[in-house]
Order: structure tokens, then sequence, then C-alpha cells
């Protein structure tokens, strides 16, 4: 590549700026890690991170590559009531899949953290940080992080033989369909166990 | 690569055989394709596939990279009620990706068949022909497929976060914790609905 001595163009930055987030994500975990420190990585202000990306949270899933804001399901599912949780949480996650661009950075993310450590750490770091986080206090109980993890492990599976492997026939199955067995099998897992 | 003017040796001989294997069952599936057909192409005699593999179905496993006998599974399922079906298919699963050896073939294979199209393919015809050739009939009732595939992504999806992401809390849970929440999951979708 000629170096042509100008200053690198904003794609360069961002691209820089995300490879800087993803190392010190991985490291460090979200706590664990600064604006300030991912922008000196990157060589820019802490300013010009926060012009392309917003937040460090907003950071965090850009590096991640999720493509959608926890907060904003969180919300979504924050009036829902207890048995209503499963189906309607089966309902956004297909709705996200479905989706053409977030189905494919969904996909392109798992196959990237189901293949390479680096990626895999960041996952781990994102999903204690902003899975837990965000959606923990919807849940709630004792075990309520394992509980979680196997809800989200039924969709994955799902995800996997219905969107990437395209196994039939659950690859053509609808969305009601879908809805009705996986529904109530998370909301099993969400529910406080009394 | 030296040509050496010597006859094949036996890895030889057995990687040409599995990579023949694997390209004629992505495109003709198991029932149409043949043992002599994949002879023919790695340029041996049907005998030589069957000195090196036992059998088509044993060979079909090799290309696929399935690393034990959905038969041997079914046998040792066979004896158990409907209710305990969801438990026992848990804590075999679980053995399976616990023994380093067994585990690290399920990984590889997901990984392959998540990452290549070709993989994808040949993983698609191995669960038509042997997951619901050899498992179906435990099942059974409607929708024995779709729910078989149910339980198989729960199981798929908590294997990711367990064993190929390593998630906490999930990557330390007991077998005993997740058979005690996976189990009633699993028999839920087996049993045929009423």
């Amino acid at each position: 590549m000629p170096r042509t001595g100008r200053r690198p163009g904003p794609s360069t930055t961002r691209a820089t700026l995300l490879e800087a987030a993803r190392r010190r994500f991985a490291e460090g975990g979200y706590d664990g890690t600064s604006l300030r420190a991912i922008a000196a990585d990157a060589g820019v202000d802490p300013a010009v991170a926060v012009h392309f990306f917003g937040s460090k949270e907003a950071l965090f899933r850009a590096a991640v590559g999720w493509p959608f804001d926890p907060a904003v399901v969180a919300e979504r599912l924050a009036g829902v009531g207890a048995d209503e949780l499963g189906p309607a949480m089966t309902r956004l996650f297909l709705d996200f899949w479905d989706d053409p661009a977030t189905g494919a950075s969904l996909s392109a993310m798992l196959r990237s953290a189901m293949t390479h450590e680096a990626s895999a750490a960041l996952l781990r770091a994102f999903v204690g940080q902003q899975l837990f986080g965000r959606l923990g206090h919807l849940v709630g109980g004792p075990g309520a992080a394992l509980r979680i993890e196997m809800a989200a492990g039924q969709m994955i599976g799902v995800a996997v033989l219905r969107y990437i492997l395209r196994v039939e026939p659950i690859a053509s199955a609808s969305t009601e369909e879908l809805v009705d067995w996986l529904g109530p099998a998370l909301s099993r897992y969400l529910r406080a166990p009394s």
C-alpha cells in the first residue's frame, strides 16, 4: 500500500478504534476498560471516539459486532408479564434473525466467536456486562444467570439449525409454530423457581 | 510435493475416500450415493472402502466427522420411559461433549458446518438420514422432526455456550444442574403432543 502522507481518513480512524476496542475489552472486560485508553491506543482524542460511536457502551457493541441495543430490548420487555416473557423474547429474537441486516451480523458474530478465541473473549465480556446487566433484572431469582444462559442456549441452537445450517423442517417452520414451542420453554427458564 | 512413483499409502487412500465421500454425500444425500461411486471417484475397488470404513453408514459418519454411532445411542435409549427420555438424552449428550475425544470432534464438526457450506450440506444430509432415521421412532407423533430439532437446538446452543464459547456460569455448572433444567425441556419436545 502506498503511503500518501495524508491524515488517516474517517474509515481508517473508525477501524483503528474498533481494533483497539476489541483488544482492550477482550483483555480487561467492560468495567476494566476506559474510552480514554482505547482512544490512546488508536492515537486519537477520546472526543473522537465519542464522535464516532456515541458512548463506551455503543463502542463495545460495535466492537463485538452486536447489531442492536440490549437496553432497547429490555425496555420493550419491561412491561411484559412473567408468562408472556418467553413468547415475547422468542418473537424479538426471531425478528432480529429474520431481518437481513441484523441476521447477517448475528450470524457473523457467532461464527467469529466460535472460530477465534479473541472474539470469544470479547463476546464473553459482552454477555457478562450487557446480557446480565440489562436483562438480569427482568429475570431475577436464584440462579438467574444460569437460567438466562439456558434460555439463550435454546435460542442460539435454534438459530444455528434454522438460519445458519438451514436444516429442515425447522428452517421453513413458521414464526408462530416456533413461538408456540419455544415460548413456554423460555418462560420456564426465566420464571424464578418457587 | 515430490512424486515418488510408489503406490499411495493407506493414509492417502483413506483421505481420498473421505474427500470423495464428502463430495458425493453432500451432493446426492445418503440414499442417492453408493459406496461403489465413492470408491470409483477415489480410484479404488469398493472392497477397499469397506476395508477402511466397514460400511457405507460408517463412511458417512467419518465423512461428516460425527464421532459416535447414532444406532448405539438409539439402542441405549430404547428402553427409557417417555418422561425419562429428556434427562437420558441430556446425560448422553453432555457425556459426548465432556469426553475430550468426542467433544473435540463435535466442536470441529459444528465449527466447520457453520463456516463452510459444503460441510453444512453434508451435515444436513446426515441429520436427515441418521438423526431422524435412527432416533425418529423413539419420538414419533405429529411434527416429530420439528420437535427433535427443537430439542437438538436446545442441546447445541447449550454446547456452544458451555464448551465452545465457555461463558460462565453455564461453563462451570454441574452435569446434574444441567440435567435438572434441560431434561424436562427436552422431554416436553420429545413427548408426542396429546
